[in-house]
């Protein structure tokens, strides 16, 4: 078999847990998509090109790993993706209630599976907007992204 | 005693998980009273009327079923329709928590008590928000919501 | 509808948690059946009908509850005594993904419906367990179990 | 040592249950600052200078009490303020689940520890924004924030 | 790539909700070893050779699944086999809490990932260990195992 | 003020997980009692004076940390000994739920304080029993405990 998995989410922007996720999902898939939704309805700070850059930049150095973007429904973009799996990182309780609504709604949609990797201790209280909140007020996100990453974010909140 | 219950709701629309419940109650109660919250706050899909008018064809069949609206307090509300606790369904831990809260604010204000009741398994991942989303994005929801409420989504998503 | 409900326990011994929603479902039901479940694993601290004597003089001013005790599967016992559905408190997250797991397997061995009672916020932190435990160690549970109850445990543990 | 906390918060507006937590902390560290949040996003129904001032009445009778406001990083203003910890009343698991998230966050930013308090059970259920929505509704929310507020919100809501 | 994953567990007996999850990491993995733990605190009621023997019944029809046990750490016996991944199944918030700790605990040893899949909403509140309880309580478990599960069962109860 | 805290615990044997906490403690009091459970229905590994001594050598260079034990009930020493409040580390969920509870029942029996501190990360997945287990099979927990604990440990199993 010769499997692919996607990773889909908003990387508003791609942390360092995100980027944890993504790294060990390549390890166990012979290729991994990374889905960047478009998601208007979120009001990102960065444009969808922009997140993706990020992702790419981010994800360079893993050769099995493509960064594509998508609108509409996910199980339909996982299918026409050709993915045999659906990946998420998995933080805290709340997430995992979500989460697992989610992959139960997937599997009903379209017999998609879901698998969940726990992310590391060292990411487990990070998020995407925490980081933005934190770098609105000044404060020193410097371990939670990497560098081209906090670079965009001082110019985006500048 | 002849004793009636309240399901409360936003019901924006009424799903198959909704109904599980509300059968199962007239199962429990003499008299089961839909209670559909007006909340214009949440900016429903669906108006007050339509709602309601989906409940009904819903529950055509269940003779103790009575579907009406309320605006102001719960527990208010509860208390002039006369019934002896509010039914809830209850899905997954986040559920719980929000609900639990909820009961014991009820409990605080007016002795009103709370019953719930969990939701089958096979409807754990449902709610009107994701069927909703669903449907905006293309999504085939039938098997979700009964067939009369498919045909008023598309409608009101054309 | 003249409708029963089943209030299943090892009671090990009754405590005012036990007691608070016995009294609710009997505000909710034309007749609540006390289930004393005989559980010989368990190794309790009290004989069976200790416990049953401890429930029958802490539920005596209510006069729609029966004590009574059986062993076996508790689907099984629902059904002989005819009750509509069974009863339980919940305190916190921990006992509803315990009593959740129950209620769906015991819907789907029997159809056998499943009410949950949220706990007063008074006795969330009360179980018959931590009682025993605190009385052995000379502890006063005096507020968390009746007078009748109290002196029983101190003759148990003398 | 002389070790002071912070309990950080919107209080919009202060509630009982936020008294208790203020007070228990008072009894735990020799000084506590309470830090209203400015937080302008959350749009709040009662001015700052307000919010302090009804902080201020219901701490008064707490000698090492301290009532501030802050906007900015929490963790810039806790070392600012010279605090040994942040404190913060911890009703159910939802609550943990953000809290904890947080708590870890500070400690990453900034070595900043934070002590969770466990909220009594008679306020387990209480919250400004649940206090705000009843008061709204009509409900009577005269026991669960002092005489002082209440009469602020029937002229905030009238 | 090949890669294989590692569905541990005591099986005692075997479920079916383990033969959906097993089916399902079957779809997602090259090959799928599952590890049958001899475990003798628990004092399994069937025998080590049985359970292994049922669980080859149950998953003859699937070509890349290979039944095998061990003793020792699980890591240790994940690695000697070469797997990518370890496979569990989770139903519940209790197991995640377990399985998230376990997991972090087997990526500090070894750096061994392990993947959550969700269980079936059907499967949700299926353990061995209930299916054990209600069967030796005369119940009926004929939709919880297979048929030849079943059997063993009645056997090994009578 | 001069305030002290309780970190009571089995500690059979102490992790590295409890140091953190218990060094983060003496930072927050001015005295911190390390109570050692004497506990004899846990059947520890190691006896009461082993365990006390490992603490001590794990706390020494922590000036105002004594190690002590105590039998009996947990708030009756706490008040012998004068402090101000217990505190425990939180490492998930379901210790929150577990904690909780014993939080609202101590402050039931004896008005004594608990405070939670949240488990750093890098230690969340660590518990004595679970270092025990793997030190049992043979795996490396060098990693988890003082290296003088791992000695013991060692010598423990042999």
């Amino acid at each position: 078999m010769s499997l692919s998995a996607l990773c889909p989410g908003t990387f508003d922007p791609v942390t360092n847990g995100h980027l944890d996720i993504i790294e060990r999902a390549a390890a166990l898939f012979d290729r991994v998509v990374v889905g960047v939704v478009e998601n208007p309805q979120k009001e990102p700070l960065f444009a969808l090109e922009d997140r993706r850059q990020m992702l790419k930049e981010g994800t360079a150095r893993l050769e099995n790993v493509e960064v594509d973007s998508f609108s509409g429904l996910l199980v339909d973009y996982a299918r026409d993706k050709g993915v045999a799996a659906i990946v998420k990182g998995i933080r805290a309780i709340s997430d995992f209630d979500y989460e697992l609504q989610m992959a139960q709604m997937n599997r009903q949609l379209s017999s998609m599976e879901t698998c969940f990797i726990p992310t590391s201790p060292s990411w487990s209280y990070l998020s995407s907007s925490l980081v933005k909140e934190i770098a609105r007020l000044g404060g020193d996100v410097s371990g939670l992204v990497p560098p081209h990453v906090l670079e965009r974010l001082k110019e985006a909140l500048a």
